[in-house]
């Protein structure tokens, strides 16, 4: 018996005889916690894994003691039960009894070539990837693990468990894979007090009040999400850099982090500020090639890495929207990015430097200065000049994550120097994860962007990342996630298909966005096909959709640059030193970046792509406003004038979102309930601020161009009743600043305890939809009352948190009471009843025929 | 402009055009509240409800003004708003403009014939009952719902509501409905500290800590509830009064109770203990004949009716289990109530005198003691002499809300007394709601049993309680649901279908069993059909079940009497005072009832049903220990001998407990995920517990009888290793009491920090489930670790709350680990670790084959 005890356990199970069919796992279950993600392993028919005469396997054998691979084993060990409701067994005893054994291998290419010679790998693995493979090997039936390293035994692990979550067979398993590039990133902006700049998820998961948090489970179970999608590295703070974070004290709390990401080989990383030895180190200077400064960078990197042995490097944003930087003391990035890179070079430490440094301050009267240009122009002199560990961290575009740029010219613009490209998954300025945008079709527009580099192909924006272009060492993908403690991590349950794309695209920038959207509603919400069918149609869609109610042809987002990047405010980006001008007037729209007569811009791309972008001929319409100045009435590629193109993708773009709602719902059942309402609710909430969105465009470009629509939509509103039109009770109009966010530029509020608007309904009889439009203002909490004939039919309360006290398109909202009947003569109320600072103010009230009465859709709750 | 508001708003709308169909309901959205229990008002289809043709109403006309007919008009917005997507206006003004109408009215029959004459009843409705029809009246279309009164008004509107939820076409509604009994109460065994007597949905809705709520939304939701189903009166608090419930600082908590349900129409009432005048009243005595006592009654009760207008009357526990009566003063429970009815004759209340009076000290050696005689022997010589305002309360049966028990013979016992059926809707003795029990069915068994009381025709138990066949002004049906702050309300959320069906019962006891199933799963999940399949199959078929693998063929439920009525106690019942006896011994079982040779307790029924039970030839097997005294061998009808009966239902009803599993997981997604979870638990917890039932019954009577099982499973267990037989580190083995509530009836315990088991596999390599056996007690969490050759595969908490600290049935529970490969001469081991109180008891192991690794069903979370 003490025999036994030693051997690995193991069955041939091949023939197991079928009992009668029962409820597979007894024992209390509970529902998916939204924080599992995509990380689900819900159930799956194993028939389509393993199909008849491929047995399951039983015991996980890990060759390897190392802390990812008993991560991996644990992985595999959840994964078979939840999906297959095998509870494997995790061993590492290599001593196999004489019967057959049936196992996954989990093990690093040595480990296993040291395990059984003869399954030594022909070729080595590129470094983090991994081999999949299904054998017989003697007696044994092996489905392999094998690692590159460590890290690769773990991705290899999470592969596995997604193949079997697509329901994929594993007879023939045979899988090599690698990552793209050595640098996989998440960027956190986080605040030591917990705030998240740009976070639309809830607080920090790292911080509280100054200090690292006790609690630690969110960054532990957003390590395993990471991991799970081959991210390697989390830098935990903003960009924007207390430089107090670097003090002993708080690098003993940030171990803790560290930890919590270990077991899933997560290097964390910082971001600094560049004068931390004047605020912390009691310098009196911080200038980067001062030795006392290079000493304490050498220092205190020193004793970072014995808090944190894997410590992975930092993140420096410097000379950028007032962060301090090299060029106080006359010095360039390269020499301030150098002075920390020589600390960090001895622990093979990096340092990602922020190819985000422009002149806020730009004088808008120039017609020649232009904010695109300035990576360009301050990075591309400097190449060569780079240490090795020292990478260049570039924002996709030249601007700041706009709904559409071209790329930016800084990719191909250094050819000696390491290149990241930064993608952001926070949607600061695509709707804040109020809105749906699914940005990896956005992203894959730039990483296959063709750079035309002379001589040395390939050359888009992916080959050049992942160093191959220009044969570099280090560089790769960093994308600005800002998860947080909200239960979804990012606020929309749909927009963690963001996080998951980022990781699979850094992996492997050659998926498609329909593959990677199908793998993540596969893994989230499982297999079935109306399932996919709608969720995958929504994701695919949503960029263009809010593209197409947001900033039209490359002119912008044409969202409050200069206050929360979120609702209209079509002209914030004008007349101001920010430099994201749309450059719009009576006649025409757009930046004339081109060599003839612009800024000259274009000029800082390769011939062959500054060739495609410099003449209206040749320059794609998506981008036109980017890189020319057109009137309004230039006709595009497709016949259309600009301003009409302008008034019908912004009705069609609120129309498609409007859609989303009923796509939605045909999955009442189909999903957890949980996610079915919180998505149903803002999906409907997109819905209404769309047609903030589409009114003011629309009205802003018709107002300024006088020119009519086509169509006959703009400026009338044949079912709407302005509330400054009503008969008013306390209510006093106002102006609403921006003109263009309310309807007709005004709104009332009330300053007393209830105000009332009054209006008599003359349209003929029917059943109809109120849409009260009002806005709900960050503070305080009004509430309004609609009653019809004295009667009332509705009451709500103005509780959502959006991002402006302030009566504008970040803050205007719509709340609909359908299915009303209304008839010729009934008197329509709404009484507004202020709460704290809200003066429960509305904009006007639009009424709409409802449904003819006979066709129902049950929703199951 | 000013007349028309003056005017009623109505419309009419059957030609209103169809615009393009879109999401019907903007607005934020939520998943439906399990408190809302029946109410979910979940969306139906319109075209069911209101064929083409048949225009749906869009305004209510509410004829009168009071509380309870503006809770029907806001219910019939709620209703329309979620299952129609309309939002009707609900007005008082019969001014109606000149156009035709589309109306629901509501009013009572005396506003309806006032507000237009020609649409007065040709009858007069009953008192509480309703008439709702849809007519066309001058050019108005009218769905009328008229209340003979006001409550018949609210009544009438829930049962519009309930035809809607059922999607009956409304084009030719004509329906009468009235009551069957004036008293349709419940009572709530609630004590002022919080704590229910015999509750199992948590705590308290009206108390805590010795006071009434703050907040009484609960309360008021429950008043709702009860309304729905035409319940028309509710007790709040335990028949084992507390009389400081009658001091006059907490009738003044009370009467806020009181105000809660005011709105539903629900008449308050308490429990009162006798002794009251003395205890709180500083009276020397509290007999009831003398004047001083009837004199502080009147006054208390004049006092309770000034802070409660409504009050509905009280319940009297008396001479029961210990509590005061008025045999203390040689006084007859006639006397007692009627000093208390006199008091609250003036103000039209009533007195509640339970019949549960029996002597709990009874001598077992008597074989003439019977506690089945009680109720009859104390009451029946009393008939005639009880107040008009007073009601005999009885229990269904005559011994205590046994699974079977036939019903008393006190209801054919009074002929000039007022009666009432109490029912029990918590399932006290019928698995606490752990257990899925249906109870209509049963309820349905004696409110259907013809008494055949010669003369009086019909006689049929309904017939009797609801006054018809003594004529008898009062009386009714009087159901102990005790509902707590449970978000479920009962805890099971399927127990809520016995609180509805009890109300529906009350209303109309004709209604069918299936009927009544049916009604609650449709208004609660909605009308799909696999849902309706699947819960009816559960609900219809789990009274059987549970009767199965608990107390055979009127024996006694056999579970633990003189603990907390729950878990298998088969000789817990015998050799006390309690009465409750089986009479079990090694050659028979049953209490031998017959006048012939019994306690003659048989003669207590008229002479046509007393002849059923008195012979074994005509004595039906249900009812067969209950009445008689027979052989293990004896025959029953069907051929079956009776010790072989009780092996056979054990072991079926544990197998068909385990097959709910499966069936109710066929609604994953079909209903509430919260719900789905919930109940996917319980039954998973009873498929368990049922195990432990069956093995007590079957053993016990085993060892008893000496007879084997023709089947040859009982005492053999080929898949079982018990833990007392294991190898031992730390465990010690002891004997459980009762010895049959434990397998071998023996565990090992573990006073140590950690003990193990462990076992050697011998049989067959393959798949299996492992199911660990063990005792969670209702202190104290221990934790359990499985381990197969030292590595770990399971690990669970025993942190359940079961109602004993004790090692027994009650406490006895499963965990099963299912789907792990074995093989011969793995070592298995089980890790407890003590907490608290809880030294992390075992039982045995027993290990089963499990599915072939072919077909898994996807369950979505």
């Amino acid at each position: 018996m003490r025999r036994a005890a030693l051997l690995l356990a193991c069955a041939s199970l091949a023939a197991t005889p079928t009992p009668a069919q029962t409820s597979p796992v007894p024992g209390t279950r509970q529902p998916v916690d939204p924080q599992a993600a995509w990380l689900t392993y819900s159930p799956v028919d194993t028939a389509h894994v393993f199909p008849a005469g491929t047995p399951v396997p039983d015991t996980i054998l890990r060759l390897g003691d190392s802390a990812l691979e008993n991560t991996a084993a644990n992985e595999l060990h959840r994964g078979f039960e939840g999906m297959l409701h095998r509870i494997l067994r995790s061993d590492t005893r290599t001593n196999l009894p004489e019967r057959a054994c049936n196992l996954i291998v989990v093990g690093t290419a040595s480990e296993i070539a040291q395990w059984r010679p003869s399954l030594r790998e022909q070729k080595a693995l590129a470094p983090e990837g991994f081999h999949l493979r299904r054998i017989t090997s003697g007696k044994d039936t092996l489905l392999i693990v094998e690692g590159a390293d460590e890290r690769g035994s773990l991705y290899g692990s999470f592969a596995l468990l997604r193949m079997i979550a697509e329901e994929q067979p594993l007879t023939h398993l045979d899988d090599t894979e690698a990552p793209s590039a050595p640098v996989r990133w998440t960027n956190e902006w986080d605040n030591p007090n917990g705030s998240i700049e740009r976070g639309y998820g809830g607080r920090s998961i790292f911080f509280d009040s100054g200090n690292v948090r006790e609690d630690l489970t969110r960054a532990s179970q957003y390590a395993r999400l990471l991991a799970s999608v081959g991210i390697n590295g989390c830098t935990i703070n903003n960009v924007n850099a207390d430089p107090n974070l670097l003090r002993p004290e708080k690098l003993d709390q940030i171990a803790r982090i560290a930890a919590a990401f270990r077991p899933y080989g997560v290097r964390l990383s910082l971001s600094i500020a560049m004068n931390s030895p004047e605020a912390i180190g009691g310098l009196g200077t911080f200038d980067p090639l001062a030795p006392e400064v290079a000493a304490w960078w050498q220092t205190k990197i020193d004793a970072i890495y014995k808090a944190i042995p894997d410590f992975g490097g930092v993140i420096i944003k410097a000379d950028s929207e007032g962060q301090p930087g090299p060029s106080q003391y006359g010095r360039t990035p390269a020499e301030a990015a150098n002075v920390v890179a020589r600390a960090l070079q001895p622990h093979n430490g990096l340092v990602l430097y922020r190819g985000f440094v422009y002149n806020h301050h730009l004088d808008w009267r120039d017609p020649k200065a232009d904010r695109a240009r300035a990576g360009y122009d301050n990075f591309h002199s400097l190449d060569g000049q780079f240490d090795t560990n020292v990478i260049v961290q570039i924002k996709n575009g030249p601007i700041d994550f706009q709904v559409r740029e071209p790329v930016s010219p800084l990719f191909s613009g250094l050819h000696k120097t390491n290149e990241a490209i930064e993608l952001q998954i926070t949607q600061e300025y695509t709707g804040q994860q109020r809105h749906l945008v699914f940005l990896v079709p956005m992203w894959k527009n730039a990483l296959d962007t063709d750079m035309h580099v002379p001589g040395a192909q390939p050359s888009r924006v992916r080959d050049i990342v992942t160093g191959k272009t220009f044969a570099r060492p280090e560089g790769g993908f960093v994308g600005v996630a800002n998860v947080g403690l909200d239960g979804y991590w990012l606020g929309h349950p749909l927009a963690m298909a963001n996080l998951y794309g980022f990781g699979r695209l850094a992996w492997d920038p050659s998926l498609s966005s329909a593959t990677i959207s199908d793998e993540w509603t596969r893994l989230t919400f499982g297999n079935d096909a109306d399932v996919r069918r709608v969720i995958n149609g929504l994701l695919l869609n949503s960029w263009h959709i809010y593209e197409d109610y947001t900033g039209p042809l490359g002119a912008g987002t044409l969202t409050d640059i200069i206050g929360p990047h979120y609702g209209p405010g079509i002209e914030s980006a004008e007349r101001n030193g920010w430099g994201q001008w749309i450059r719009a007037d009576h006649n025409g729209i757009g930046m004339d970046r081109t060599v003839a007569t612009g800024t000259g811009y274009i000029g800082q791309y390769p011939a062959g792509l500054a060739a495609e972008y410099e003449t209206l001929k040749a320059c794609p319409d998506a981008l036109l406003l980017f890189m020319h100045h057109v009137p309004y009435t230039y006709r595009l590629h497709s016949g259309k004038t600009v301003i009409q193109y302008i008034y019908d993708t912004h009705y069609a773009g609120a129309a498609a979102a409007a859609a989303q709602v009923p796509a939605w719902e045909a999955l009442a059942g189909k999903v957890p309930d949980r996610t079915y309402f919180e998505v149903l609710n803002r999906l409907n909430y997109q819905a209404g601020h769309s047609l903030v969105w589409r009114d003011a465009v629309v009205n802003w470009f018709h107002q300024m161009s006088g020119i009519a629509d086509a169509e006959g939509r703009v400026g009338h509103h044949p079912n709407r009743i302005e509330a400054e039109a009503m008969q008013l009770t306390g209510y006093t109009p106002v102006a609403v600043t921006p003109w263009e966010t309310a309807s007709g530029g005004k709104a009332v509020v009330c300053h007393q305890k209830t105000c009332e608007a009054n209006t008599t309904f003359t349209r003929p009889d029917g059943w109809y939809n109120i849409a009260v439009q009002y806005f709900d203002l960050h503070e305080g909490v009004s509430h309004f009352t609609l009653d019809v004939n004295g009667s009332p039919v509705d009451a709500w309360a103005a509780d959502d948190t959006l991002p402006s006290d302030k009566l504008n398109g970040h803050t205007s909202t719509r709340h609909t009471t359908a299915g009303i009947a209304l008839h010729r003569g009934d008197r329509i109320r709404i009484v507004g009843e202020p709460g704290g600072n809200e003066p429960a103010p509305l904009d006007y009230l639009e009424i709409t025929p409802a449904f003819a009465g006979t066709v129902r859709k049950a929703v199951k709750k």
